[in-house]
């Protein structure tokens, strides 16, 4: 069957093709990288469709689940990829993008997660990454050193230590703060005695062990919901993560909190971790850090930092004050695709004591052998990419200087639009900007002072009409794709009461006041345009004319 | 001061350029960038240093712990990189790099991955993802058809389900093996009445509620270590992974399996799990899938298939009888950025029952909502960036026939360099390859049939000299740069001890015959060259000696 043979033969000659002809700048791929070299803003923008697609109209494209039997051309699946993929996906550098906390990146970020990717490295072991795995020590150490600021004196026998790591590099800040909770139950269950230590015996004994009921972590209502993916990871439960009452600034209330532990006391539930949070995610604020330190210190338990938002505001001279404290935190975690710009992928966690990872050490023998300086010893991940490179280029080429402006120029543009929406007669202020997050809402002036004399039910009443005038909007604004908020739930202190709000963020440094002042413009506009939020807002106006009435 | 204000508007100035202006092609970030994109395989060849630098010595560029104060151009960064961390990395995609898992990628994986790094989507929601949330579903309902072969009509009220989710995709098979095992922990302590669920009230409750002492996952002591990291993260102990012995094949052995069981039976610990191993990490074999499918019935335990490395042999007609059984597991574990040739940083898990994932959904106010088809409510991560998308690009692109090549030339690869292990008089083949996986170590003929016929503690002394040469083998011939095998313990049964073994893995395509040939050429060179070497192989000779002139 020679003809057989032939197709066997171009088969393999094509697959070699594909490990060792590189792409022609002329092919529709090879057309695409240059595009994204030469101008990725320009790109984005000419490729990605700004008007929202259905997305089960999306899903026709990709509702097969059989992988192709026959190889596809790489030009034809371009072209697919160009229609279908990159056309409907979201333009998260866009400046007017500012729902969610994805920025425009630094260009250079791009060619270097190019070279990044050319090499492949692996760093859970040197023998996979060589220079890599200082390289991200290196890093760990500047983001320790931010933190916790030690002389040299302290970071030069650790920083390369084989025993030891400052830290762990994660995919991201969930990984991150699930390694320090990890880590802080097994320090807190060590080994002693007859007793081996939880990571030998497991939690059913640690407890008996101690002979308490449970262990639980305590923080903010407004905590990350990774601490609840925690809970139920390592066997607390999510029962025993307490989500402490916050203030009307949505940073944790001291008497709340202890209120929680004398509770937890008397379940005989040990507390295993305080969290505090550095920059929360729906509204950016900053627990108070000191009096968190002072707390956790009493309690004899561990104090973790979330400031997966908020940690880079430590290169501020100006709004470092507000972070005081974190130096006291037994482990900080810092995201580097937040607030470092760096590509998605890049979670950080750092432990004041460089010996902490100990608690999660693990060993294998082809690998991460005792001695060795593996990173993967350390790490909840095994098999890791060299992201740590894109912070380090951050750190070297942008520089302390150049973060603070960027932090600087973040909180300025909150504080900005903040007043922009104190001075509009439409919207309502629900947060106010601590770093560069705020939230609000649309509330004419006239509804928010019906509001607040308002009986209660009938502010409930208005407010629950508010709210889907508020989720309409949201959905209208994202669908029509020139700018973008998100939404929330947040408990309002001024009305005692959760309602849904409009969430920004402002990190991106291409977002100007005329893109807010627009934004704000266009949310005025579907307002007026669309009947089924006018029909809300007329039931909202009946409800307050009595009150308005009964107030003249 | 007029002289500051200029400053700080320079400072501004260049700030913004970073976000604005690209690279130009000439600059030195810009060549290296089109050096990559016309010829990576040259890029790599010509700029990482094949002679090893001591770790130590390139730790000296990585020592400072501070974050530099002022801005560094990108083009000075971009000479640090070059000389420092490119030079010093390691050559992964090398086709004489056969130690590790890491091989060469097709050309289309680079212009597809920086085109996934512009657009920066976040996979946790659709709101920052759109088009890429569907493709990502779609890899998971391809790679679920893949392992268990549903019909059409199985998939399309699933795979874009807003409840629910056929896998997730993680960072990394230590991800992926962690969620397995979350899900099946989970599971095994469902809502049951009064009680509320292990995810709600904990392990300490959970194993009260069943009146246990413990929960134990049963693997093979081939077993990847990250089932060691969860057995800890997830509150069982490590005392309660259980290592199941293996036959001379490196498959788990079901009788001790069987008795393994029966002494947790009287510890009164419950199975959790068993985990079928489906290519190990170190040997690439595959455990007796179908056989532990019946035992996990009959125990009624979750069965999980590490199939991290070998799941892509279900590509191959002539392989995938060995996996066969794979289709009853409860959950399997296949990595991307192995033998589906994408970059490191894709991991999988799917999940048989398509609601499974439900034992660990997790919500939050702004993001993650009831009836969203938000991914990241089913994923152990958080932020992920959009890496599906190579896998999509390799299933589309290389297809089903392409990868079936691809595996079928690396089983007949690792036949052929088994075959000039055998027939060369200096090395011992230590475990025969199933997949495209292999051990061996230096040992000369002669000594094979010393070792054979001589007592036990002789055997013992011996294999301890043979180790230490392993060892250094395996070192002398990193260092040197040229090709690359890596190294593992492993109880060997014709000796019943572990010894030290040197480890092939033969998945770049770009590997032919004459590297291997030249790889067993190299390392006896290096055992003539190096004086440690033939100090040891002497005192090996010596105590040879005696055991030869008894047999003639």
């Amino acid at each position: 069957m020679p003809k057989n043979r032939d197709a066997a033969r171009a088969n393999l000659e094509n697959l070699y093709r594909i490990f060792t002809v590189p792409e022609s700048p002329d092919s529709t791929l090879g057309a695409i990288d240059q595009a994204i070299a030469a101008d990725v803003a320009g790109f984005l923008q000419t490729h990605i469709v700004a008007i929202e697609r259905n997305l089960e109209e999306i899903e026709t494209h990709f509702s097969s689940a059989a992988i192709p039997e026959e190889p596809t051309y790489v030009s034809e699946y371009t072209e697919f990829v160009k229609t279908h993929l990159v056309a409907q996906s979201v333009h998260t550098a866009a400046p007017g993008f500012v729902g969610h906390m994805t920025s425009a990146l630094p260009y250079f970020m791009l060619p270097l997660a190019r070279l990044m990717t050319a090499l492949n490295q692996n760093l859970v072991k040197v023998e996979t990454s060589k220079a890599f795995t200082p390289m991200e020590r290196q890093v760990l150490a500047m983001l320790h050193h931010l933190v916790y600021r030690r002389d040299d004196d302290f970071y030069t026998p650790w920083i390369h230590n084989s025993q030891h790591a400052l830290g762990a590099f994660c995919s991201g800040g969930t990984i991150a703060n699930v390694t320090a909770l990890w880590v802080a139950r097994n320090r807190l269950f060590a080994p002693n005695g007859e007793f081996r230590g939880i990571a030998q015996e497991g939690l059913g004994r640690a407890l008996k062990h101690r002979g308490c009921d449970g262990i639980a972590v305590l923080v903010s209502e407004r905590g990350h919901y990774s601490f609840g993916k925690a809970a139920d990871l390592l066997g607390l439960g999510r029962d025993n993560l307490i989500k402490v009452q916050t203030d009307d600034r949505n940073r944790i209330d001291l008497k709340a909190l202890r209120e929680e532990c004398r509770r937890l006391q008397d379940r005989n539930i040990l507390p295993l971790a305080v969290v505090g949070i550095a920059g929360t995610t729906e509204t950016g604020n900053v627990d108070p850090l000191e009096e968190l330190a002072d707390f956790a210190r009493e309690l004899g338990c561990h104090f973790h930092v979330d400031a997966a938002w908020g940690g880079p505001t430590l290169f501020s001279d100006r709004h470092r004050p507000l972070l005081r404290g974190i130096e006291r935190a037994d482990s900080v975690t810092i995201d580097g695709h937040k607030q470092l710009y760096v590509p998605m992928g890049a979670g950080m966690v750092v432990f004041k004591d460089p010996t902490a990872l100990s608690a999660i050490e693990h060993h294998a023998n082809y690998i991460l052998r005792y001695g060795s300086k593996d990173l993967g010893s350390h790490t909840l991940e095994g098999s890791r990419p060299g992201m740590a490179m894109l912070v380090h280029a951050g750190f070297s080429i942008i520089g302390r200087k150049g973060y603070e402006l960027l932090i600087d120029m973040g909180v300025e543009r909150a504080q900005t639009f903040a007043a922009m929406i104190r001075q509009h007669p439409d919207f309502e202020l629900t947060s106010e900007p601590e770093l560069n997050i705020l939230t609000y809402r649309y509330c004419p002036l006239n509804v928010q002072q019906a509001l607040a004399a308002a009986p209660a039910r009938q502010r409930r009443v208005i407010n629950a009409l508010l709210d889907q005038v508020c989720q309409l909007l949201q959905k209208h604004q994202r669908e029509a794709g020139k700018t973008f908020v998100s939404r929330t739930r947040l408990r309002i202190a001024r009305y005692g009461e959760e309602l849904t709000v409009l969430r920004v963020v402002l990190a991106n440094p291409l977002t100007t006041d005329e893109i807010l002042a627009a934004i704000l413009t266009e949310q005025c506009e579907i307002v007026q345009q669309q009947p089924e939020i006018q029909a809300l807002l007329r039931q909202v106006e009946d409800l307050c004319a009595p009150v308005e009435a009964r107030n003249t």
